[in-house]
């Protein structure tokens, strides 16, 4: 019951971003849109910002099921990054509309909707797991120096793709699809290269990159 | 003179998007704050979406004239490279209170501003061709495949160092440059390893991963 008011609040909020705009939307007319009173409205949600964290974390979770329905276990990473990928932008694009007041909302620091936010912590996790199974599942060989910090990077790739399909205007965003299908093997051979004991000091240079604690701004 | 008319604009305009922020802040303000009638101001500027563009290729133009001083002919890739991407963020450094607007208004399809429009070309142009010179003067060697497009990723590897900036809540930003100076290595190994026989493979695929011809919207 609780869910289906929130769902709720979400879609209201979501159809007035979009017709409307996101600044000139206030909670009073999503409470509304969504027949809810202002009070019950605040009582889900403290404010427009809190109500495009929701839609974030909906999309990951929407993203994770799909995507553990179709990684294939024992295939070549390259396959399963291109599945974790593609479903990424699948369960995007319905919001594709929505893209840009999305990353505009959540770019400053003080935003809960961030992917970099305190309260994306449990979202950010989840994201990370998914990578992280990618690799668990693939039959690709992973050196162990660059194990752990695989699926942070990848999860930081993911996003680097979101905002290449934010702004892409080509028609149901192929251009960002071909980018995946292009991404894929260069991740693939990335890693496959990175065994080499002549790769040695590359991979400890990547994984000095970024350091799982320092995702979190 | 003209040009003193733009940057004074320029500036009003800078001021006012902090003050009172990018949404509030009108054109007559601008020219009031200018000390111009509007009409004049809009002679000059069609909307304050110019104005931002004029300020994305004035940071440009500083940092291309403030990184051509440092380059060192002759140095390793690394250090040139880490020469190129610290002096913009040197450039940058006095508008980071307004880093996060330029992005929010720079990230739509339409905008003018962002380094992927049509109205860019030149200031795009002028970027990447620093990303040349810095790779041109280096003595660390490129395998031809990779030669023409290197420039091109250096300059996408830029974009991603500048929306690290942005989003950077460190004091003057010092998390940003610590990845710099982690990047710059990690692309100065990854270059060397591409002239080995056993890299062939990837690097056609990094090659294939953008045309020049692709990076316009």
């Amino acid at each position: 019951m609780a869910k289906d008011t929130r769902e709720r609040l979400v879609a209201a909020a979501l159809r007035l971003f979009r017709t409307d705009g996101y600044h000139a939307t206030t909670m009073r007319r999503i409470a509304d849109e969504a027949g809810l009173s202002l009070g019950n409205a605040y009582y889900y949600f403290a404010g427009k910002d809190e109500l495009v964290h929701e839609l974030y974390v909906s999309v990951q979770r929407d993203h994770r099921d799909r995507a553990l329905a179709d990684l294939i276990d024992g295939a070549p990473l390259v396959d399963n990054l291109r599945v974790v990928l593609h479903t990424g932008l699948d369960v995007m694009a319905p919001y594709h509309g929505f893209g840009t007041t999305f990353v505009q909302q959540a770019l400053p620091g003080s935003s809960s909707a961030s992917p970099f936010s305190a309260e994306s912590t449990d979202a950010r996790a989840m994201a990370i797991a998914l990578m992280d199974h990618a690799v668990a599942t693939s039959k690709t060989r992973v050196p162990s120096a660059l194990r752990d910090r695989l699926p942070t990077l990848l999860w930081l790739l993911y996003l680097g793709v979101t905002l290449h399909w934010v702004v892409d205007p080509t028609p149901a965003q192929e251009r960002t699809r071909t980018l995946v299908d292009r991404l894929a093997p260069v991740v693939g051979r990335a890693v496959a290269l990175s065994r080499l004991p002549v790769a040695r000091g590359l991979v400890d240079d990547v994984v000095d990159l970024v350091s799982p604690a320092e995702v979190q701004r």
